[in-house]
């Protein structure tokens, strides 16, 4: 079925084609296409446009990882299937490590995924087969065991579309977690250093563009960047932003 | 993997799961998949309970479905998947006919959903093959055909989750809409006559049982009932329940 370049939700029902080509391809499992429809409402309730409380966390981010010793970039099916060349341009330009890291995790789904990240760039990609594992503890899901060499010696690690669970269990292992996610109520958002609240489809090529432009600033200028931002402020201008939305329907 | 009964999102995790099973057996249609999740993120606004909105237009939709000449409830997979048994018995109890209608049809899908509801106790199904097909004007998608007997003829369709597309459709074709909604601000939520926010998982049992309560009742008193509904201020009620959860979070 096409659908017409007019149609009020044109860019998003074209990303969901989109994922459900990645999920017939083997790239994404079904339980990431629920995720993503709980994504699309809440990116419904931005407008479908980034909100500038995910603009002030973009730059936290960016200068997080740009400070890092060690950053890595958690893959999951998703992400892979959305944004396979924005997500390795923005690795190379870092640079930071990749790792595939699933929730529903299967041997062939990480090969798949990691042979896309490969024709889109990639070099390295951790986080396939069962080499050098550690475990992340309080994660119940297959999702604790990571790659030595990649989240499991990160300093900071990027986790687009994340489950609470981890995200707090890799805060508790003295990581800063960087979390992309529509939900600004959700664990993984409360519990990360520093939460995008936006869509992955224009977070990344926003996060690729900004390192770019910061990657000449000083360790302490981005310090100053890092130190400055507060998550939890700025959690709630996101949901100040999604209230305004609903408070505008709810009169009309 | 097991779900402890623990988890904050025990029931809805349980629930995807669910959902997952049926779109392995071929009920649900991958789009179905994300559909659902759009669902979830309303879900979790609502704080996965039935709110008081919602109870004033079941009992609202009762009424239309006890007053009509011929009820009709719409059965898509999703539906068929989460709640075959409610849905017959809420069919029986009515009584209404049973339609499938699909947004991406195949044969082989229908076939499997009215043989689930058979199983079910559902005696007659309508929608299923080509016989006696009666276009609705105004839609673009498979789904614009409809039974001459089923929702062809109807004068009240109940649709659990619905595309804004047919809903209004439906509505210029001077047939009485009640949707099953969790987005308070969709098309189909503001085309239907009475829109029920509420998961599927709770809102159709709450139907069986208030239609049981009300069928003693007589036509007048059941007319009284529908007509003093008004399902623009209850969408409004609806969304300022979710608002206030909203603003919940965003004080903390």
């Amino acid at each position: 079925m096409k659908i017409s370049p007019n149609h009020p939700r044109f860019r998003s029902l074209g990303t969901r084609e989109r994922l459900v080509r990645g999920f017939q391809n083997g790239i994404v499992a079904p339980q990431g296409l629920i995720a993503h429809g709980r994504g699309e409402a809440f990116d419904y309730m931005l407008g479908e446009t980034t909100p500038k409380s995910s603009r002030l966390a973009t730059k936290a981010a960016v200068a997080l990882l740009l400070r890092a010793r060690n950053p890595v970039i958690s893959i999951n099916g998703n992400t892979a299937a959305l944004v396979p060349r924005d997500i390795v341009r923005l690795a190379r330009s870092v640079p930071a490590g990749l790792e595939v890291n699933l929730f529903h995790r299967s041997l062939a789904r990480e090969r798949r995924i990691a042979s896309l990240l490969k024709r889109n760039g990639a070099e390295l990609v951790h986080g396939v087969d069962e080499r050098a594992r550690v475990r992340i503890r309080g994660v119940a899901s297959p999702r604790r065991d990571v790659d030595a060499q990649g989240i499991g010696d990160a300093d900071v690690v990027l986790i687009p579309l994340e489950d609470g669970d981890r995200a707090e269990a890799l805060t508790n292992a003295g990581k800063a977690v960087i979390a992309i996610d529509l939900n600004p109520m959700s664990r993984t958002s409360r519990a990360a250093a520093v939460t995008i609240v936006d869509n992955i489809i224009r977070a990344i090529p926003e996060l690729l563009q900004i390192t770019l432009t910061m990657k000449p600033l000083s360790m302490s200028r981005l310090g100053a960047i890092a130190s400055k931002f507060d998550n939890e402020t700025n959690l709630a201008r996101a949901m100040k932003d999604m209230i305004h939305y609903m408070q505008g329907w709810a009169e009309t």
